[in-house]
């Protein structure tokens, strides 16, 4: 097992604190998990849900499955994107068989995205894009929303097993398209347990964690089924290169997608926030601020992957003897070469996706769905 | 074109008239449509929306369709249903294409009853009574609502221009079992439209009449979609035998189902309530009162198709020359002839949807249903 280091505060950020509290979840524990990925290790995977049940399954060799989503509206990818094929590689190298959906009705009905330029999206970029990320596509399990009833199936029935005031507690609202949008969510996460009921890990960002309490809910309420709750696993946001919380697309200074022009990306890290002081005499003297430091956020959560490295960065940063200057050079040569590599990478996996070299789930109408009342 | 004739009242009861004024319906006039069958002719179809559309489509021979469904949850079928398909037959032999939609996934998940059981009910029993009944299989397309994802496609565009609100207002609730259902409605009502747009009706009960609405909301908001808003068309409830207002299979001994034993029908005719007086001498002194009678109205909206005959029976009761009795002795040899007659058809129906003599139409994931905001 990996040593478990993390040299840059074990403790949460608060807003972090408070979200693992209002939401009941549990505090990530690296330990938990055989050979933890670089996200586990330095406490940017923060919390999660019923983590034992699939430590378990690793341990024990025991069948379970991760799962994640495409939604083909856009035209490029997160980083917060980039985090989640990580930590899904980590449970597919794992033993995890693996689904990525399309999410192509919800993009056609919120985005008005036709069925078809979906489908051509997630072929030619996002698909490939996971795989460039370390998806391994003879692991993996594809679907287009639109070609699987099953999934609608479970959305019906976890329907009917919902209240008006459920909904509302745990979204705000009881919009129609939001119901539907999450109802078929549960039939996304709990799709994979159609064929043989087996745990399944929902590697997903803390805005997606209502789709899990309702599906939970919706587990825990039908035990007939005999589902297994979907556990789940959260990682922090990427802050905004400007030192918001999030990265967003809406404020594009701060933000890097993928691909990424890597001059841009190389403007934008120079202009990032940093924790360096006034001066140089005073940085010498008092070091790095590194908690407000968004270009080693930026090294700690995606451009170093060796812990022994960062930490010698950290070291010095943290002592004043590297300046941000420094710092945003080495961020900025690292970012050159993911990018050069992810492009590199995409490009190889469109020619394998154009071979056809991906294996595609069908409407299989399983049986051991209903619930007789009769 | 026929004559139009109602001897029985052409005022509407009240109950009709204050659903009509709430629901903003339009009274029916069967002056509209040529040739208008029994239950137009004789106020039992009692109202509408925008029935000038599709009376125009049949008089200048423009495309048009016509849509019911069945819910494979039960064993037999109801005379409430027997009527929607007398009307659906109407337009069918005036022009309609005609759509029978198996609702097996509200079935599953409401009922509990699992696909492949629904699919064999549908087949072995509601199609054929449907076909018994009048429908001509030939000019008829059929789907399975868990095999046709254009339906749910619809359903996930509309639930997305529904406000809670406005679902709130029509329904009364925003429970989510009835939002997927109403939203998957609104895919089977307009679903006919995908391939070329076309005005389309619904005969329905009038219990019906929010999915209608509903439907009629959403197409008049999304205008670029160019759907046409759906017609419908309203019959009275049959009574109950016992004097209620709507035969139901709760009240078992005011109903009869279809397929019904005779001997059962028979002896439920006999306790029937009548609009006969306390006294024959009473009876021949007064006439019957025949709006209070429910054999009479079992002869008006199932049992005799002449108008002449029922006008005769009419005149003779109403005048007190026919006794209660009597009318009843004519009402159970017609249950007796058309129960047989059924039984007789349902076998016939039965060999022909096992020889494979019905239309399937399949998943075409036909264009235009995307609004793009791109």
């Amino acid at each position: 097992m990996a040593s478990i280091i993390d040299p840059w505060g074990s403790s949460l950020p608060e807003d972090y604190e408070k979200i693992v509290r209002e939401f009941g979840l549990e505090t990530f524990d690296a330990r938990l998990f055989p050979e933890p990925n670089k996200l586990m290790r330095r406490g940017v995977v923060f919390a999660g849900r019923d983590l034992k049940r699939i430590a378990d399954c690793i341990k024990e060799k025991k069948p379970f499955y991760a799962l994640t989503g495409i939604m083909p509206s856009n035209d490029r990818i997160h980083l917060g994107t980039k985090m989640i094929i990580e930590n899904l590689r980590y449970f597919q190298e794992h033993g995890a068989q693996t689904y990525i959906l399309v999410a192509d009705l919800e993009a056609a009905a919120a985005r008005g995205v036709a069925l078809e330029e979906a489908r051509q999206r997630a072929l030619d970029f996002f698909i490939p894009a996971y795989i460039a990320l370390g998806l391994d596509p003879k692991k993996t399990l594809f679907y287009f929303q639109s070609e699987n009833m099953d999934v609608i199936r479970i959305g019906f029935q976890a329907s009917k097993k919902i209240t008006a005031n459920e909904f509302r507690a745990i979204y705000g609202t009881n919009d129609p398209g939001r119901i539907v949008s999450a109802v078929t969510q549960i039939g996304d996460i709990l799709y994979p347990q159609l064929g043989e009921r087996q745990p399944g890990i929902i590697p997903v960002g803390i805005d997606q964690d209502p789709h899990i309490r309702l599906t939970r809910d919706f587990v825990n309420r039908t035990r007939r089924l005999r589902f297994f709750p979907p556990s789940s696993l959260y990682v922090r946001y990427t802050p905004s290169l400007d030192g918001g919380l999030k990265m967003s697309k809406s404020k594009p200074e701060g933000c890097i997608m993928l691909p990424e022009d890597v001059k841009t990306a190389v403007k934008r890290i120079k202009r990032a926030k940093t924790g360096g002081r006034d001066t140089v005499e005073e940085h010498r003297r008092l070091g790095a601020i590194i908690e407000q430091d968004m270009v080693f956020e930026l090294l700690k959560q995606h451009l170093i992957d060796d812990d022994a490295e960062l930490q010698r960065i950290h070291d010095e940063y943290k002592a004043g003897r590297m300046l941000s200057g420094e710092l945003k050079e080495i961020a900025c040569e690292r970012m050159r070469a993911f990018l050069e590599l992810f492009d590199k990478r995409l490009a190889a996996a469109r020619v394998l996706v154009k071979k056809g070299g991906l294996n595609f789930v069908r409407y299989k109408k399983a049986a051991g769905l209903e619930e007789s009342k009769r």
